[in-house]
């Protein structure tokens, strides 16, 4: 029997289940040939067939990497940036607008940029959080009219999209749009244009703009409401001709874990579009869950808020089970965890590691499931006419013989050939 | 102090701000001139004006007049559609497919034609209710597949729509859209047909083929939830060119009274739009109410519902107060209570008359406003020029001398002459 959590985590038998989902659309047969410099078929060749990369996006929470670039943090930094990139391929950088230009015209490009840059490096891709948003707005917008505010917005996307184009070509384009225009905890420029441009209207203009600037980018709406409101919304933009390129769904769990139940209900309701579903913000805390009656999770305000061994236990079971069933269904093709460290957002124990940096259980769990269980590291062997066939997991594989060696993309079935 | 309900109906100071609001928007500015034959000014010449209709449409379910038009109910029926022609300018009249076309290919054409005549021909304005919708569906329908069903339902909507055009140049084009595609109390073939296409893109399709078919026709999206997802969902439609004139909104109130509150806050979030809004199926009633338990109104099934005298006097108040608040808003254009006899939806004691036809006090109250208070009665003297000003309620007018007269649509400010 497994550990009961509100009745939400399967027993071993229903955990038993989910660990034997389908994954066949996760993985790829690709053909091998080895040659040799002539180009004649060379067989009984051993090759070595090694994952370096998912394509599935395994994401997190990459505010980490800005002290690390700006050179705060120093050794300790590093140690935890490194720790983030032997899990993760995807990451999340901040570009609210009331932080990222808290003066009109300062911009934080520069340090954007190289944080950027340093995780592109690495092979990770990047996604730029958010575009537009009425929650950590620029204040300073507020001195102008409706109309110059859009102006405003409309040019602060054709400068981020634009400006880091090559390195950032994802973007959660607007977030929490289903509460934006009755949004009433504070006045807001953005809250003030929805109002004046209805929900979908806004959405069409500023997804517009960024697809303009950057036809080929992977552009998201982003919401925490997973309602029939949501299923709408979509439903109506789509039907209006907003290029959405994937749905982005908030899943912050601080007062319990959604369970399996609901992760399948909402993958049912939202795979009807039949477009791409990104997990964008998923936290399963280590600690006590919030109290139920808070609406608004900004409102739980804690001065301590500890990470203990039977709620890290939990956290790792239901980052298991809730991985499996997200990766075990086609359409998704993003999971992000929002923090990677205890102690960010809200002070919750919602990290893979503890303050002190040692790994959680879930940080063990994850890498296990995404480096092991769902990783590629085989050895083939070439038959009479050079050929071998191998299925994967898709992903950047290399592949090598004892002579020679490349790098591949296993993503759609075909043909590689080593000479 | 008033009759206290629920803590909804005002008390009398507040029933007396209701009274007086302002209803400059009901009204119009006209300018009447009387000449000789020759064309030549007469001053001081009396002019009666009399209201005979109203511009503003003050409806009621015409489900009544099919027996009578049909020859059933005999003198009976002919004295209840009587007293309803004493208040009432605007008719609904039923095309649920399920009992419009119990067969396919044997629609009742002729009868809703022939009551539809009954009524416009006593100048009544003629909507029919509803072109699509998932209760009281047809059942042979389900035999078909969907892309089947579909063409069947354009073809029906091309059907009547065309057939009743210059008689009937108003419907409820669909209906209850945000709970279609989720109904899931029986198998029907819109269920099924929404489910696939999305709710916008049933929405469009259905009212892309009306307008096609009758450019002139006022068409409505009606539904009874009024929450966020209604919004959300006009949003989208508008904002994907779905040719909505107006929005329809249902308030079914056995459950109580909605309350001023309620009724001015519903009265804002839908007038963003900029549209004219329908109230299209309005019930108050005069007995005890429905429990609050009950969702899907169809599920509380009692044998016997009666009317009670405090829950007339009740049942009025809440039409004066409700009646007020509506027309005081300069978008509503149109206010339609569902039953106009007890007993008809539900059993419930919901009409403006009894089961034995005689009124009640919410009838008296409704021709009281329709009749007296919004209605213009009057005479003017022309003055040394042949010129007499006159602001009356926005409708239809008899002008009359005591030699000539004339029928005049006073909506528009302008000028009407007597000669």
């Amino acid at each position: 029997m497994g550990v009961i959590w509100k009745g939400k985590i399967m027993g071993d038998s229903a955990l038993a289940n989910v660990r034997n989902k389908d994954l066949s659309h996760r993985k790829v047969k690709m053909t091998i040939r080895v040659t040799d410099r002539e180009g004649r078929a060379v067989s009984g060749k051993k090759v070595s067939v090694k994952q370096l990369r998912h394509d599935f996006l395994f994401g997190c929470g990459a505010f980490e990497f800005i002290p690390l670039v700006s050179g705060e943090g120093g050794e300790e930094q590093k140690k935890i940036t490194e720790s983030w990139l032997d899990i993760f391929n995807f990451g999340t950088l901040p570009f609210y607008w009331g932080n990222f230009e808290p003066e009109e015209g300062s911009p934080k490009t520069q340090l954007l940029m190289d944080t950027a840059k340093y995780l592109t490096d690495r092979k990770v891709t990047v996604k730029g959080h958010p575009l537009c948003w009425h929650t950590v707005c620029a204040d300073w917008l507020m001195k102008y009219d409706n109309e110059t505010i859009l102006k405003k917005q409309l040019a602060r996307i054709d400068r981020e999209v634009t400006g880091f184009k090559g390195v950032i070509d994802m973007w959660d384009v607007i977030n929490e749009v289903v509460i934006m225009p009755i949004f009433d905890k504070y006045d807001n420029a953005v809250t003030r244009i929805c109002k004046e441009k209805g929900r979908v209207g806004l959405i069409k203009t500023v997804f517009n703009e960024a697809h303009e600037k950057n036809p080929d980018a992977t552009l998201l709406l982003n919401d925490f409401n997973t309602s029939i409101n949501y299923e709408i919304l979509i439903d109506g933009c789509l039907e209006a001709g907003v290029p959405i390129s994937a749905i982005g769904i908030q899943s912050h769990q601080h007062q319990g874990y959604w369970g399996a139940e609901k992760l399948y209900e909402v993958l049912e309701r939202f795979s009807h579009f039949g477009l791409p579903i990104h997990f964008t913000e998923n936290t399963l805390i280590s600690g006590d869950l919030m109290p139920e009656y808070i609406v608004d999770l900004n409102d739980w305000q804690v001065d301590d808020w500890p990470t203990t061994p039977e709620g890290e236990e939990r956290q790792a079971r239901e980052i298991e089970e809730m991985y499996r069933i997200l990766f075990s269904h086609p359409l998704v093709q993003a999971i992000t965890t929002w923090d990677y460290k205890d102690g960010a957002w809200l002070g919750a124990p919602s990290g893979y590691i503890r303050k002190d940096n040692s790994h959680k259980p879930s940080y063990e769990m994850l890498k296990k499931l995404t480096h092991e269980e769902w990783w590629t590291d085989t050895e083939v062997v070439t038959d009479e006419n050079g050929f071998a066939e191998v299925e994967t997991f898709k992903g950047h594989y290399m592949l090598s013989t004892d002579e020679v060696s490349t790098e591949a993309d296993f993503i759609t079935p075909g043909e590689v050939t080593l000479r």
